[in-house]
Order: structure tokens, then C-alpha cells, then sequence
């Protein structure tokens, strides 16, 4: 860890220094020893350790014709932010570990940086050493450790709960599909923040934390509701059941204006579209909190289902970044 | 975390399956939560939590003609559990961040798990999470926790020490060299024992742990001894001597063998040469321990220098993967 290998461009001593300067010193009282040793050291939280790692990959995750460096960084730190949001957790510190194409500059890596840097404050969240090496695509890999008291996991769903959404879904894969679309001439204000919901994403880590005492299960919503939920359904041994008429009432104005522009139905972003890095949790009825949406509920049973006018249908497999066309 | 993002070949169910079955279920007493949930749970440990990752790229780190994947996944674990080796630390647990290429099969992934389980096993450090992504080339990112009371630095290496090596340098970067140089026809026993170092390194997790309270300072040989010991020294604020004659009484027969094979100074390997992760450390005369060879000095002054004959001559940079050819 923390060694760095030297790209073209700039060398280990450039590179040290430029994310010293973006990240700071990483020093919290948590941290004992952050970026320039074989590893980071830390003290133990009290309660429990939470602990994720999580990659973004150019031409899987993104193209960067497509989004900024800056924005790749954001981006990545989010995402693997919102698996500690999904835990209720708070997070510690982080390592980023990033794979370099030849000829990325040191201007590209400081943008890259920023971003990162960004993210991790907004997380409060100090990035305390990585890795750095060479390979033909660029990756950002983020590794994360919180703490929880009492973490919420994905298998303590029950029936009679209810389904609560957290935050907003469909708008980052609407964005996603109006750049792709090459319909950005004008972009108007739905536009923007559709697209901002893709580039931009924040985990909802004070929400998630906000959840613990009052949810029983959550997970994040990074592939898409229907994958997720079933996740969900699945890890907690229950069925769980969407229904389309509260999921319809949640979506954002700005996602219906869009996917009527793209010709297409806006419960599809909201159901197969990923990365809003929204919260997807169950709990009593009267534990839901004002930030949270009771879109469904859980029953005994199995399996993951869209309720409309009263029939249910299975739902289908989430977002796939692998099988997406880029 | 522990989401699986599905290639071809095999989805999300055969690929947790088959890492539940390479990797076990990871449950040790530090264990509350592995695979299959947004995150892992861990207690937080005794002493400091000691936190690194690492990455092994496709085309940078090795070519798939050299390793078999089985040797990838083995190899990619060890390089990580070599930096916690290095502060002393003893292995928790470990995430594996995948980017696999399109077309990689079930049988791969399993060759690659079962070379990560093989090490994981080595290191008594369960793997219990990770990611999977597309990507145009295999890479492996392993993150791992380890404990220790008091973790070993870079830094604290002081003037009047010794400088010791703990196992041994060069042979990894011969038989490196011997694969591509082509000149397999008859494996003999050094090179074999060369070829082995490069594909199969152990991390020197227990003489590293056996260093604490006897060393000052340590760090990885990973990147080569020149430039491993210049980080030594620079970090310490020290003079750093290697004396040429130690080094050279240190050396394999098989290096030596194999390095004049390839016509070229055994003394080059073991000084630029990298992979090999052995440890490098300091300390008092009277606390060397027996597994633990003094190949130098520590002084005041700063820098990192090669003392042949009486003669100082400053010691170039370590071996780099980035500029490599492969």
C-alpha cells in the first residue's frame, strides 16, 4: 500500500506530493499513520467495523467522453460510500487503489485527485493511503472503513413491514441515457439534474446512519430497485412486493420529464436503472422515518414483485454495468 | 462491496457460489458478516488496526502466458499480505476487488479463487468480500486488515543500526528474467527455485510479526532493495549503507547460477530486481534476530548508497513495474 508506481508524466515524489495536497494529511484521531508507509494505521472503533471495497472502471463504468475526471473521482468514492450508508454506518477513513493508462498526466491525476478529495470530505471520510499502477484502462478501486453499533444488514427484513425507498431512483439512469442519446442541445433544468444524478451522485450516509433503530434490513440501491429489492427478498428469506401506484407517486418530476423525452416509461428508469445510490430499507410502519417513502411491503413468501391495479408480476434482473452497451 | 457484477459465463449466483466454496465461509471470531451483504462486519480488534491494498494488473504486473491464473490470484494475495509483513501485523481478514475481461469463464474464475483461497489460506486470513467488474484486462486489488500492538514504520530507523534482510532478494526478478528470456528447454533446479520466487512468493508474515520490539524500523522489498532502502532512509531521515560484500554473501546459489545463465551481475537482481518480498530492517546488533541477515548500516546523513571495496556510490532507483516491458 501506499507505494506508488510511477506512471510516465510524474514520478513517485510528484505524485505523493500532489495527493498530500488534495487529500491532506488524512490525520483524525482515528488515523495514526496515513499515505507513505507499507500500510495505514489506525485506532479501533468502538462498536463494529464496516468495511467495503468497491471499483469504477473506464469503459464499464464509464467513458470518459462522458464524464470528467473529477467527476470520475466523485463518483467512485460514492459509490463505495453508499455500501457504508446501506450499513447505517459511519465511515473512518479510505484507500484508493488506481490503475493509470500510459500517458495520463500529472494534470489528469490532480483532477482525478479533486475529485476524490471532494467526495471524501463531503463523506468526512479522510483517504489515508492506496496504490498506484499501470494498466490500459483507467480504475479507481475504493476501499472504506466505518463503524456501526449495530449495522443494518440485508437479511432482517420481516413480513408485515413495510418497503421504504430512500432518496431518489431513475434519475442518474436517465442522465445516462439522455448522454448517451446526443440529445444534450438544450439541456433544460430536468435535463440537468438528471444528468447531475448520474455524474454526482452523493451516498446518503447521514440518512443511512438516521436508519439504524428504526429499519431492520437496507441495502443501496447502486444496481437498480428490482435487482436490489430481490437481493433484499432473497438475503431476509421474505417476498417483497413494489407497489407501482406508491412507486409512481415517488418519482422525481424531472425523471418523467425525461424519459418522456427519450420515448421511454419512466417506472423502467426507476426499476432497472442503477447508480442513484438511493436507500432501500424495511420497518414497521410506525419506525418509518419522515426522510424515508413507504413504496411496498414484505409478506411470507419469497421472490420480488411489482404490484399494479392489484396483480402481481415477478420482477426482472437489475442494472448490469457488465452487460451494458458503452 | 460484495456485489457481483456479472460477466459472461457465469452469473452473479455461480460466482458468489464459487467463491463461498474456494474461500470458505470466513467466519472467524474478528468475522460477523462476509460475503453477500453491502459490507463486511468485523469486531474491531486489540492493539492498531494495520489497513493495505494492493493491486496486480494484467500487462503490467504479469502476462497470462508467464502465470496461470491459479498463480495470479496466489500471487496478487501475498503481494498485500507483504505490506502487512513488513509493520508486523497479523492478517484479519481481506476484500478482492475483480476486474475480469470479457469471455473470462467459470473454470478461470475458479483457477483465479483458488490461488487467492491457497494464499489466504497461507496467510490465516479469511477472504471475506469483494467486487467484481468488467474491465479490458484481469486485475486483481486485494485490501487486507491486519492487528499489531506495535506496528514497524519506515520511519523510526536510527543511526549506529544495523540494517538486515529477512529472507531473500533477487530470485523472483531472475526467473522473471529466465521466463522471458525463453531459455526454459531444461528447467533445472535453480531454475526452478528462481522461476518458483517469482510465481509463488510468501509473504514473511511471521518473521515480520517476530521483528516487533526487535526491529526499529522495516518495509517490503517489493520494488527492488535500492529503491526499497532509499524509502527506508528517507523516511527516517537516515544514511542508509548497503555493503556490497553482505549482500553478496546473502545470495542464493541458484541466483547466482541463474544470473550468470543470463550473463548479467546477480548483484544487479538482488539490487533492482523486485517481487521477491522479502523484508528489509533496522536495528541494535544485540536484537538481530537469527533469521535475520545484516546486510548494512544505518547512519547519519541522508540517502541510500552501495559500499564496494570501501568505496560509497549512491544507489539508482528500484525496480518499477510501470516501465517494465512485458
Amino acid at each position: 500500500m501506499t507505494r506508488t508506481r510511477r506512471p510516465r508524466g510524474f514520478d513517485e515524489a510528484d505524485a505523493v506530493a500532489l495527493f498530500a495536497a488534495r487529500f491532506g494529511s488524512g490525520r483524525t484521531p482515528d488515523v495514526r499513520l496515513g499515505i507513505g508507509d507499507d500500510a495505514a494505521v489506525l485506532n479501533p472503533p468502538p462498536g463494529r467495523l464496516v468495511w467495503t471495497v468497491d471499483a469504477c472502471v473506464e469503459g464499464s463504468h464509464f467513458e470518459r467522453s462522458l464524464l470528467s475526471l473529477e467527476e470520475v473521482g466523485w463518483k467512485s468514492f460514492q459509490a463505495a460510500a453508499s455500501d457504508l450508508a446501506a450499513m447505517g454506518a459511519v465511515p473512518i477513513a479510505a484507500l484508493s487503489a488506481l490503475e493509470l493508462p500510459r500517458g495520463f498526466s500529472r494534470d489528469e491525476l490532480d483532477d482525478l485527485a479533486t475529485g476524490q478529495a471532494l467526495a471524501a470530505r463531503s463523506a468526512r471520510c479522510p483517504i489515508i493511503g492506496g496504490n498506484m499502477a499501470r494498466a490500459e484502462k483507467l480504475s479507481v478501486t475504493t476501499t472504506l472503513l466505518g463503524r456501526a453499533y449495530a449495522p443494518l444488514t440485508r437479511a432482517a427484513a420481516r413480513a408485515g413491514q413495510e418497503l421504504w425507498l430512500v432518496g431518489e431512483v431513475g434519475l442518474a439512469a436517465a442522465g445516462f441515457a439522455l448522454l448517451r442519446s446526443g440529445k444534450r442541445a438544450r439541456l433544460s433544468a430536468a435535463a440537468g439534474r438528471c444528468v447531475r444524478a448520474w455524474r454526482r451522485p452523493e451516498a446518503l450516509l447521514r440518512r443511512g446512519q438516521a436508519l439504524v433503530g428504526r429499519a431492520s434490513a437496507a441495502i443501496d440501491v447502486s444496481d437498480g430497485l428490482a435487482g436490489d429489492v430481490a437481493h433484499l427478498g432473497r438475503e431476509s428469506s421474505v417476498k417483497v412486493v413494489i407497489e407501482e401506484a406508491e412507486l409512481e407517486r415517488s418519482l422525481a418530476p424531472e425523471l418523467v420529464t425525461i424519459a418522456t423525452k427519450l420515448a421511454r416509461p419512466a417506472l423502467h428508469f426507476a426499476l432497472y436503472g442503477g447508480e442513484d445510490y438511493a436507500l432501500l430499507a424495511t420497518g414497521s410502519a410506525g419506525r418509518r422515518p419522515r426522510f424515508a417513502r413507504r413504496i411496498g411491503r414484505v409478506e411470507r413468501g419469497r421472490g420480488a414483485f411489482l404490484e399494479s391495479a392489484g396483480a402481481l408480476s415477478p420482477l426482472g434482473a437489475g442494472f448490469d454495468h457488465l452487460s451494458r452497451p458503452t
